[in-house]
Order: structure tokens, then C-alpha cells, then sequence
């Protein structure tokens, strides 16, 4: 029988989601949890990696058992062996045709910033802190610039294996809230660092640092160059992935 | 002259405001890297202690120096020698007859819950989770119980040195966003553990586990065992610390 998972985790402490020799992954724990319940070697297929010390709201991913205890049993037993930075938050059963991976429909991922003069210790784990001023109106414009089909290779870290780096973007949006902003990027599919560098161009754009025109001219010469920095991990979330009905 | 210091601080390592022999504290490490940089013994006098492993946002403390740097530069040189969970975001002169503890007209604490069949990964740190369902009406109708003068003695734990347990509410405000919770509260002066008693006097009564009666109950008897639980640290945040203008 094949489930689907939805997993939340604090990226912090670890080197991403994929299983790797030398440092501790959420796929390890969570494979390692679920296997000694199931007594059977258990090997999780998820919508996609993230990255070092990125989190996860909502990450997807499946695998196959035969153990017929009620998934809800199984979630309950193995959250109490996972360390409390990983919680399985919902586990059904899917079709076995179903794979986390090619069936996405899109992702959603948030990008929190705040604006401040001092390091903000209570928000340290989950924003980045960006100088004042901050331009949201320009940022919000950049954004709607990115909405739709594009090749968006100059939004990519070199690295990365993709054979096309044209995606769609359905909603990439600036929220301000007080000292914060929020950004979140709805796609079909993301490239290597794709979210950590739209928000770093967007932030250099809400500082004057870049016009905001070089969003047009990154998606149409494919230059990395003309981009704002690559943003840090630890403010990046996953927090949803669709699939069809 | 005398400067006060606001400081924001994650709780979450250390024993609390309180200088301790045997447990780090925040007292400690500002004195510590105030005093490094001023070239003096350097002591802080704060709106009042947090307990181990409650947050804050602003609170309050003063102390006196010979040194005539100016202030910004001070807080600049000590913030890049403090650990990155505690940081001084504002600091200004005051008259020799300010006293941060004294002076104090009102304190506003959050207390941050929220409401679910997981743990939460995210929000593990400054939340603390409660099980659906939560009746938040019925909250909002005990809370307003409390607001104005009362003996909170009832409310408050054993080992409390405070000379009278009468205390002035100005604010007890129920706030819902989705799944999360959070209670603020304001008030000239908190007994020992009140605001957390007050959470979880508050939840219980959300919970259907005591009637909402046994705050009315709490506030004439002075009977602590009406009440709910005293809830965890890790929710508490001191925000705010008003003085005289």
C-alpha cells in the first residue's frame, strides 16, 4: 500500500531534506523512524529536496508498506520517535500510481524578511533582517514582473541538473505587515535556489541597489549577474505542494 | 550618567533575567559585554526579572556610566559581542531619577498558543499547542473577568515575595488567526507565574475542563486550585514596558 505524508520541519539543524553519508537529513530521521515502526526498510519519495537549513510547512512524500495498522496509528507512533523538529502532520492513503514528485501540480514557498536596524533575536531562526529603507512598492512591481512562463535560468545557483529551466509562476506576492514582509512564490516548479535569489532580487530592488528593469532583462538574457544576492536558507519555507483532485 | 537599555531576548537558554551563580542569564551576558566595553563593572537594574526560558521582546533595565560615548556606538560595539538570542534595540539617556523598576506604569505580555493534533516543528519554541477544540468565546468572556483591580492571588505561585497580590489589569484581550491563539495581556505589575496561571486558567475553560465561574471564584476566594495549570514558559514573551513620558 502506498501513503502520502505531509511532513513539517525546523530546517535549522539540518543538511536538507536528502539523505546524505556525513550529515543528518529529515529524510534520514523520518526513514529511520518509520522503518524501525513498520520493521521493514521504508524509503520516502518527496515533491523535491530542500536545501541546508531550509523549512517545511507542508513537505509531501510518499512510500509503500506492507503494514496494515491505520495510518493514524502509524503517524501517532512515530511522532513520538521523532526528535521534536520533524512532525508527520497528515498521513493517507494514496493510489499506487500516485508519486510525490511527478504528480505536483505547484509548490508554494514563503521568504520572510524584516526591515531593522538591530538583529531581531525572537525572529533570528526563521527571517532575514534587511536594513531600512525598503521599497515595497518597487518590490511588489518587480514581482508581477515574474508572474507566468519564463526561462528563469538567471534565477538559478549553477549546480543545478535540471534539463529546462523554464517554469511558470502563478502568484508571487509582497505582504507587509509592520516591520515584516513576507513573500510567497506559487510555481509549478522551482530551479536550484530559485526562491532565495527572487528574493534576494527583489530586496535589492526594494533598496535602490538594482533597477528594477534587470528583472526584465534576467529573464530575457538569462544573466545571473544582474540579480541581487543569493538570500539566506534559514528564512525559506515550504509551505504547500498541490496535486490533482 | 544614566542610560536605559530596551533588550530583545529568545529565553530559550537561559534561567531567566535573574544573574544566577550556576545557570547563564541575560543579566549576565549584558552586564558582562556592557561592562567589557565600558571598562567598568557595569549592573543593570530591570523592569523585573522573566523567568527561565520566558522571551522578550522589550523589556526594560537601567545603569549608570562615566563613559561619554555616544549611545548608538555603545549599543553598536556591545550587540556584535553578545550572542545572537539577545540584543539591546534601543538605548537612550535618562534622568538620574529614572528607575526601570519603580518607574514602571504598565507591562504588556503575549502568551502564544496554538491549536492542533501535532506538535509543531515551527512554532515549538514560542508556542505552546493545546488540542481542538478550543472554545475561544468562552475564553474571551473569563478574560474579561479579570480586567480591573483585583487580589490575584489566586493566580499567582507559591514562593512569591510581593508584599500584596493586588494588581490592576487594564487589558486581557483574546486574539484568533487560524490555528494560532494568542492572549495579551497588560496590566501596572504581575505576581509570580500570573501571566502563564492566567493562560491556562484561560484554556481550561476553553477546554470546557472548569467552568468559566471559577475566575469570579478565584478572584473572591483567592483559591489557586480553581484554576488551570500554570502553563509553559516558552509561550511568554515580555513585549512592552511603559513609563511616565
Amino acid at each position: 500500500m502506498r501513503y502520502a505524508i505531509t511532513v513539517e520541519y525546523d530546517g535549522t539543524r539540518y543538511s536538507g531534506w536528502q539523505r546524505q553519508l556525513n550529515a543528518v537529513s529529515v529524510q534520514e530521521v523520518l526513514e529511520d523512524a518509520l522503518g524501525a515502526f513498520l520493521g521493514e526498510k521504508t524509503v520516502l519519495h518527496a515533491s523535491g529536496r530542500t536545501d541546508r537549513g531550509v523549512h517545511a510547512a507542508g513537505q509531501v512524500a510518499h512510500f509503500d508498506t506492507e503494514c496494515t495498522i491505520p495510518p493514524h496509528k502509524i503517524r501517532f507512533a512515530v511522532n513520538s520517535a521523532l526528535p521534536d523538529d520533524v512532525r508527520i502532520v497528515d498521513m493517507r492513503h494514496v493510489g499506487d500510481g500516485f508519486h510525490a514528485q511527478y504528480d505536483v501540480v505547484s509548490k508554494t514557498y514563503s521568504y520572510k524578511i524584516y526591515v531593522g536596524n538591530t538583529l531581531s533575536p525572537l525572529r533570528r531562526l526563521y527571517y532575514t533582517r534587511v536594513l531600512p529603507p525598503l521599497d515595497t512598492d518597487a518590490m511588489r512591481r518587480a514581482a508581477a514582473k515574474l508572474v507566468g512562463t519564463h526561462d528563469f535560468r538567471a534565477f538559478c545557483s549553477t549546480g543545478s541538473s535540471a534539463k529546462t529551466s523554464v517554469r511558470t509562476l502563478y502568484e508571487v506576492n509582497v505582504e507587509t505587515d509592520g516591520d515584516e514582509v513576507v513573500l510567497t512564490v506559487t510555481g509549478n516548479g522551482f530551479l536550484y535556489n530559485m526562491v532565495r535569489i527572487i528574493a534576494g532580487t527583489l530586496v535589492f530592488i526594494g533598496k535602490g541597489k538594482i533597477p528594477e528593469e534587470n528583472v526584465d532583462l534576467m529573464l530575457s538574457t538569462g544573466e545571473r549577474k544582474l540579480g541581487g544576492k543569493t538570500f539566506p536558507a534559514c528564512a525559506l519555507t515550504l509551505e504547500k505542494v498541490e496535486y490533482p483532485d
